[in-house]
């Protein structure tokens, strides 16, 4: 198929034309690069935006069942909803936090859903450049909802939020001792704490663990793009379907507010830009993974160990041979 | 002072020129980068070699006491001592760990000593390149031991055991559920862990952590490379000078090992590799700081942001315009 009727298709809504141009921006083939970057830059110009929201939580925390239970609500409310992930381990595992379907079952039949695996790559970096264009061409789809999932191993998290509007941080009860296990950092970037399981025996234990992390969060800086009772937690049952409408209703609200207030736009707007120097330094990298330059890369390595040559000094030597190839291609 | 001067006088083992020399290659000015590149090719053709040791600790558990009784040790016995820091935290802090030269009065009196503070830079890697080469000057200046302290934060480790031969972490006494507070990274690249303050009333909580930190070592895989008994914990007081003799020691049968089966030097070799790769990567990013690509991307950058390219059509124009710049600079 031509990229341009891809692209049609894609803009029309097509499911099918969605997971093909994903598979088509996550091939490592050049050919498929250049055509993915066509892809892209084309449906950019359409400016459809979904509203993206990330969302981290560790493994048994319910997260598959949160994504369930709540990507059928927003169904219920007349939206389409596309889930991807974003898991630097996948590449490891051979599998992927959402390969397997079957654990969203209601959400996987529906026809206004679409969910899509991680990317397999070895390194987060390449994983992120790829789901945010996933992102993208979710929105070009048409989607009026994108949920990026990421299990929570550090790193991850601040990519997620590098293409998202909003960030949830899915929990699960605990004693309020283990406060410390989530780190810092995630705590500073969550708009909302959710903590799950709030049902039978551990409905009690949900809501004071609620009640510890809205303490927990007010111990942080107020944010001044925000309205003045976020960040907050809310105790949920992604089983029984308590509170999800709820904390819904809340991601608007902080939504509605950014969206008023300019903040909204700023974000978008230096996330972009982000992106785009990731891209740059993505790039320029690339020149020498290229095979000529491997070689160099080697023979001249090999002379550094041996101490014929300071570090910094080869290091100069191979940007000449660089610029001379580079030299080369353009006569 | 010519460079040709200063390469000799610094050969000569002259501490004045080996801090001049230190200061050149931690200066960012564009001239003196020329002058550093060409005193450290020159001095790198001489082929010295000292003992480089990596050494780690928190705050308080006695790391400037021990650096003053350890370096007086082995000034004892004849060897010349150059210490240096890496403290990627000094750029905020405006300090630095070894700046007060108080704190080691008697070894920064030395003749045959020689203390350096942390270059104050903002990125960890800055710094760590710039202690790479003042390493090298060390040792062509005849240093015999050269000791590079960092402080636990992480990353800075890593780097440390990239321009080192063995890595020493240095802990102080405490209950044996406190292990956990040091990383299992950090762990894994200690050859030998120094458990201070063994003396007075902490003296038998020292005995206790280090039989913890000795059973702990022991379920960390042995390395192919080593004596069958590292890498090992030791009890020592810097302040009472005991233990230090025996920790040399043991540092020098390490190292003597490690020489004799080719380990020694497979390591520097995978060292000189890895930093001419990281100055090769720091070269070729850094033509992005160039004033002429500093606006472009700002330009390309508030295009992407109002979403007029996607950024990785951005990315790719920017490069033309990269190449295109160098053709000039060429023809």
């Amino acid at each position: 198929m031509q990229i341009q009727d891809l692209g049609e298709q894609l803009l029309n809504g097509d499911r099918r034309s969605l997971a093909r141009a994903i598979t088509l921006v996550e091939s490592q083939r050049a050919d498929h690069r250049t055509q993915a970057d066509a892809l892209l830059e084309h449906v950019s110009q359409v400016g459809r935006q979904a509203f993206r929201i990330g969302l981290s939580g560790a493994p048994g925390v319910g997260k598959s069942t949160f994504i369930e239970a709540f990507g059928m609500i927003l169904i219920g409310q007349g939206l389409r909803v596309a889930v991807l992930a974003v898991d630097p381990s996948s590449a490891r595992s051979g599998g992927s936090i959402l390969g397997d379907k079957t654990r969203m079952n209601r959400l996987g039949r529906a026809p206004q859903a679409f969910i899509r695996p991680s990317p397999s790559q070895t390194h987060l970096g390449g994983v992120a450049r790829r789901t945010r264009e996933a992102v993208s061409l979710c929105e070009a789809a048409g989607f009026d909802v994108v949920l990026i999932e990421t299990v929570g191993v550090g790193q991850s998290e601040t990519v997620v939020t590098e293409m998202s509007d909003l960030f949830l941080l899915l929990l699960a009860p605990a004693g309020g001792d283990e406060l410390q296990g989530v780190k810092r950092g995630i705590m500073e970037i969550a708009d909302i704490v959710l903590v799950n399981k709030a049902d039978g025996d551990l409905k009690s234990a949900a809501t004071c663990t609620q009640a510890d992390y809205a303490s927990a969060l007010r111990l942080f800086r107020k944010r001044a793009q925000d309205p003045a009772d976020f960040p907050k937690a809310m105790a949920v049952s992604a089983m029984e379907d308590t509170g999800l409408a709820e904390a819904w209703k809340e991601m608007q609200t902080l939504i509605a507010w950014r969206r008023k207030n300019g903040h909204w736009a700023a974000r978008r707007a230096a996330q972009a830009r982000h992106w785009f120097e990731e891209e740059l330094r993505h790039a320029l990298l690339a020149r020498l993974a290229e095979p000529r330059m491997q070689t160099r890369i080697t023979e001249l390595g090999g002379q550094v160990a041996k101490g014929q040559h300071s570090p910094t000094a080869a290091a100069a030597a191979l940007l000449r041979d660089l610029d001379a190839g580079k030299a080369v291609q353009r006569s």
